[in-house]
């Protein structure tokens, strides 16, 4: 074993990217799978673009990849990626036939400044985030540590049944590259599905082999137009768009709890107007929606978006509204959990039986494809003392949990 | 001259009645015109009640009656406004042939409790409303004895031209009593038409002879409707139409100013729900559009609908919008105006030129209707020295100001 | 055995009275009581009056004191619940010693308009609501003649060890009778308390010995003061309370989920202003926080009373919350909860072992201070087959579950 | 005379700088004014920095000073400008004692993308917008280019008593500029002042000499603090700023209309939140309010102060209202506005007797300050056909009208 998974992991946290900008990231996965003889792939099969909502434009992607290559990574890989988007597939094949599993590792991070405190591990060791405005505050970052660590075990080792696909996703916050991977084919063919997601709130050394809970989840974003009009010499020539995405903001933030599942409804968003003195002619917000129940999930999505659409009707304005992303509920196997939990106690971790994820992850479009095809798949949990919650500039996981997944996943694949 | 206009004003006063509900005050109209000799006459060309919304229920006017009569009105007289609608008008034929002239005459009173302290002179006087939440804080009981001691005077002495039709109004405030009397036909033949109001914030002694700058207007009555549901048990099932109209009220009151005309508007009174624990299925509320130009106040009407329209989808309710009524604007004649202001000074009294309202008045209706048809009219104000602004449970005006009314109208009469 | 429980739930629910209103039904329930020979008590050791928010007044409660003895109340009975208000304890001492039981029998309804469908029982077979806005739709009427029917067997057969205190308790909605009982010292020296409640959606036959999540819940009222003034002479002069409490109520809407407990929050009902072209000076709502948390119930009430302050003074307005009523959570004790399952079981009727009640009863306030006192207690539900929800206009309970609630509190009793 | 002045004002409007950035044409203004042999100063004395609110950042105005070399302008004036702040002040001294007049012209652009559509002239003449969001909308780029050409007339020809003072002012818009500039003395010892405003909708040839009516008006800018959490673990830990500046939107629109004078009130532009599932934790708004009464704008600038802070205590969060600029009302003084009056009718134009302005021009703090110490000045309206509103995309001023403004003031300065 040549590669050390707490180097690439601070690499990686020190050149954070967002969702479907991951040019640095994906660039640097690629060059260290073919430094290990493997044949990443990108492009067709891999992604799907069609259909993206507020894919990066161009300017953006070209100042990424110039980024990118100033900082590093392979000019080659860095164009490749540039030109077929920000996913990988790789694939390893073990010495016996056997099944087809798919382990996901997303590799986007937030739009976050990152904590300068010097108890901030990041930023006292010096591997805290040089990008502006990024910042890998929900372990990403050692996801994607944790599958290179793996792909070169399996290579190095390949005593095991059938054939492990990685894939490296971009935009799993927002809800948005899972769905863009299934939709160009990256799960074809798979029998088994995995996704393992580090911290959640875990102490380091437990690990959950089975999660539930996972809330479905849709986000929206809603595009208000209204007039613009100067707003002395003629306010009533005006349509006030951010008056309408206020009023559409309480809307959807009154909308009833539902008594039989767990739901939540949030504006992350808003921005609107262009002057002080203009009645403001544009807004433009991000909500979202979840419920532990799907069918929940859906009906809340439509009453916010009658909520929203009424809101501009109210103010004589338009509105669009757009889902971004989502994902859906996660039901875990119980098969595979079992396997899993197994294989923690013998790694001398401790398996939680139970685990309520409290979040969401577009995994779960990915395991409920390859069970509605047969297969079978788990979400699992590992601990890793986060000091502060997900999505925190302070969030941070302990290094000692890079080796649990590892470990964890590897015993999975290896016991078929 | 037998009638004492000062004590029929505080008759007035001490039992006032609401809209459409005025039955004491027009069978004591009655009464009086009776005992002069004259034919007052209510019902078929008087008042078309078709139309009227939220005509008073017949419990409600039953009980009206019988406090009518228990109060000292005239039985046969209270049965007949109590059928007929408390509306009335009375014609006195001068003994020359001439226009005919309709001045009007508003009875109703204010859903106000009226101030009880010592410095209200109604209160210290002994007159002040016997009736539960009603008061004659706009002026109008005065207007009530103008007209009557005005109808004494000129059957005493016809000399004048023409013919004098005194209009006893109902519900001026909310603006339904002129369009109902027009419908009945109150109106027909007539070919100068004067209303006078006093008070109106100018000093007593003081006159305008033709006002303008009234604010043409729409009262609006909307009506939500959700869904009830347990809020605890069922908070998903409920549609909650309280919701619903708090947010129609921001919607209306964010409606923008004007840059081309002076503009208003109000919601007066929000009523929603039954009880602490139920997602409130109801709502009712009733707002307000004024503007100096009626083109504008049209527009106005109409956003304001759409706020209400759109605040109701976006919380999932109906919502019904019904205009209750309304006025115009006043475009007072220069030459009635003028004349008013020499009888004005030729009394001792003191004549503005500029008149501007600040407010409403439906007997713009019956001013424009009058215009339209090629004739004249005016609205006048006459001072009064009232002691706090008008709906205000303080109002008074100085009785002095009835004598200054009166001869005002008897000179413009007899002027032909 | 006399009385017939069945024609007594029958007389009660033709009867309704809401909160500290049950004049009629607390009468009758001394009388059924003193015809038994027993010894009622009300006053002074029963009901503490001082610090009951919103207590009707004078006039209410002469007019519910006529309408009782009008409907066949016993005028001794009727005078006494109208001066000592409407709650009743009365002692059964059994034949050995023993502990002192408290069972608690709410006897209020609600302001609701009871169907007049043909499918809803109390329709077509005659005993209807015969009270305007008031209605039995919550099972209270069948609590009151089990209540009763215990009694009597309880006096019939003394066959039991210490004391049963029957609390015959008003104002259940709105939490605000258990208070005031508490208060009066009815709940002094009880050793076990048991409440009992019909319906809540089990299936006749069903039995829930212990319920357990019941939202700790606090009823707020909150009075806006603004200044009234003419909306169109004056606007800028008013304050507009009804504005402030539209925004007050979208920002109690808006309070966040929590992730750790169910809650709940709901404006109620909304008041606000006098008239349609006045600025509102006045407005007032009811509000109400649940949660299944103590802790968190608290922190969500601050916040609800911080909205509303703050909308108040967003608005140039003041505003008064008042808490008017709320209960806490239940615990019911396992032993209790155990051995009325036993007796369920013995009675032939289905012990549910999961009873989650979805709502709030203020009982919590009287066994949370029992338990406090070293003593024990349980909720129990009898399923009724109830058509529709609670506080529903067709809410009904299948009358057998009167006969199953009786057997189960007599065995209960009786076992010690 | 060598100066083009359409050839100048076509330059300026190709390269419009908003407020505070005016690097470019500053610069090129005290080329040109140097290349007459004047000498223009900047800095101290011209301008004072402190207390400027949101003053653009070093990095922004280093590349504004960039973009300006870049772009033809002198490199050693930019430099100057960059030091020193965009405001400039030149003297130009007649051959006669005399009186100190003061003539602003403003030099600022709006934040507009400009129309490309044929019909607007400066996309079919090819000097439309070159900067990224930035267009003269407003009409400065003709002021500059007037001011121009007077000082080079004056300087040609000096026949006029006493000193005339230019006074190149930036951050018109916003009303930011002129207080500045008054803080750093630019002011002092002047006696007369002018300011002359191109377009105002005034048909071409069409000139008021003494404006009135123009809005006294604040700019505040409101920083919301909420509190961070993640949407769906713990939205009960966040305290949401977004909701806050919404409610606070919905109470700032919602501001009574004022019987006694014309006020205004707007939110020009919101901006809230990090991501779509992050509970918002700030939001910053700009919001303005103007009235003709410069008492009633305090007390309007107080209450929105109170709207927005109850606002954020609603929705437990702070908030920081900072008033960011402003201006008060116009009081031209008759007899300057009465010679302008002579001089256009000499000039072949059409001089208006009323002149209500419809905005805001914080050339009023300028008018203001010279009357407060016993001097007089006027505000100057110019008729320019423009095809469509200010602070619209396709504004435009016809070029023609750059000569009657220009003529209009060599001819009052000359008269004295």
């Amino acid at each position: 074993m040549t590669l050390d998974v707490v180097a690439l992991r601070r690499e990686i946290h020190a050149h954070p990217e967002t969702a479907f900008r991951e040019v640095r990231t994906t660039a640097r996965v690629a060059e260290v799978l073919t430094g290990l003889g493997l044949e990443p792939r990108t492009g067709s099969g891999v992604l799907e673009r069609d259909g993206i909502v507020d894919y990066p434009d161009d300017a953006t992607l070209d100042g990424d990849a110039e980024r990118a290559v100033a900082t590093g990574a392979d000019a080659t890989w860095v164009e490749a990626v540039r030109r077929d988007g920000a996913a990988l597939v790789v694939d390893v094949t073990g010495s016996r036939p056997g099944p087809t599993w798919a382990l996901r590792f997303d590799t986007d991070a937030l739009p976050i400044v990152e904590s300068e405190e010097a108890g901030h591990v990041p930023a006292r060791e010096g591997f805290r985030s040089t990008f502006a405005r990024g910042m890998h505050a929900c372990g990403h970052d050692g996801h994607v540590a944790i599958g290179l660590g793996l792909a070169e075990r399996l290579r190095d080792d390949p005593d095991f049944a059938g054939t492990v696909r990685f894939l490296f996703q971009p935009a799993e916050e927002g809800g948005r590259g899972a769905r863009a991977m299934l939709a160009g084919g990256a799960l074809e063919g798979v029998d088994r599905f995995v996704a393992l997601h580090l911290g959640l709130d875990l102490p380091l050394g437990h690990v959950v082999g089975g999660a539930v809970g996972a809330f479905a989840t849709t986000k929206l974003r809603a595009r208000f137009t209204g007039v613009a009009s100067h707003a002395a010499a003629a306010p009533q020539d005006g349509r006030n768009a951010l008056a309408a995405a206020a009023a559409g903001t309480l809307a959807v933030l009154a909308q009833p709890r539902w008594s039989t599942t767990d739901t939540r409804v949030n504006v992350g968003t808003l921005r609107a107007g262009d002057g002080v003195n203009i009645i403001p002619a544009w807004a433009e917000l991000t909500a979202e929606t979840r419920a532990l129940d799907a069918a929940v999930q859906d009906e809340m999505t439509a009453r916010v978006t009658a909520a929203l659409q009424g809101a501009a009707a109210s103010y004589g304005c338009e509105v669009t509204v757009t889902p971004t992303g989502g994902s859906t509920t996660m039901e875990s196997d119980e098969a595979v959990a079992d396997a899993l939990r197994g294989h923690a106690a013998d790694l001398g971790l401790t398996a939680e039986t139970f685990g309520p994820m409290g979040g969401s992850d577009d995994a779960s479009l990915f395991l409920a494809e390859v069970q509605r095809h047969g297969g079978s798949g788990s979400y699992v949990m590992v601990g890793a003392d986060n000091p502060a919650p997900h999505h925190n500039p302070a969030f941070d996981v302990d290094e000692r949990a890079l080796a649990h997944g590892l470990d964890l996943l590897e015993r999975l694949v290896r016991a078929g």
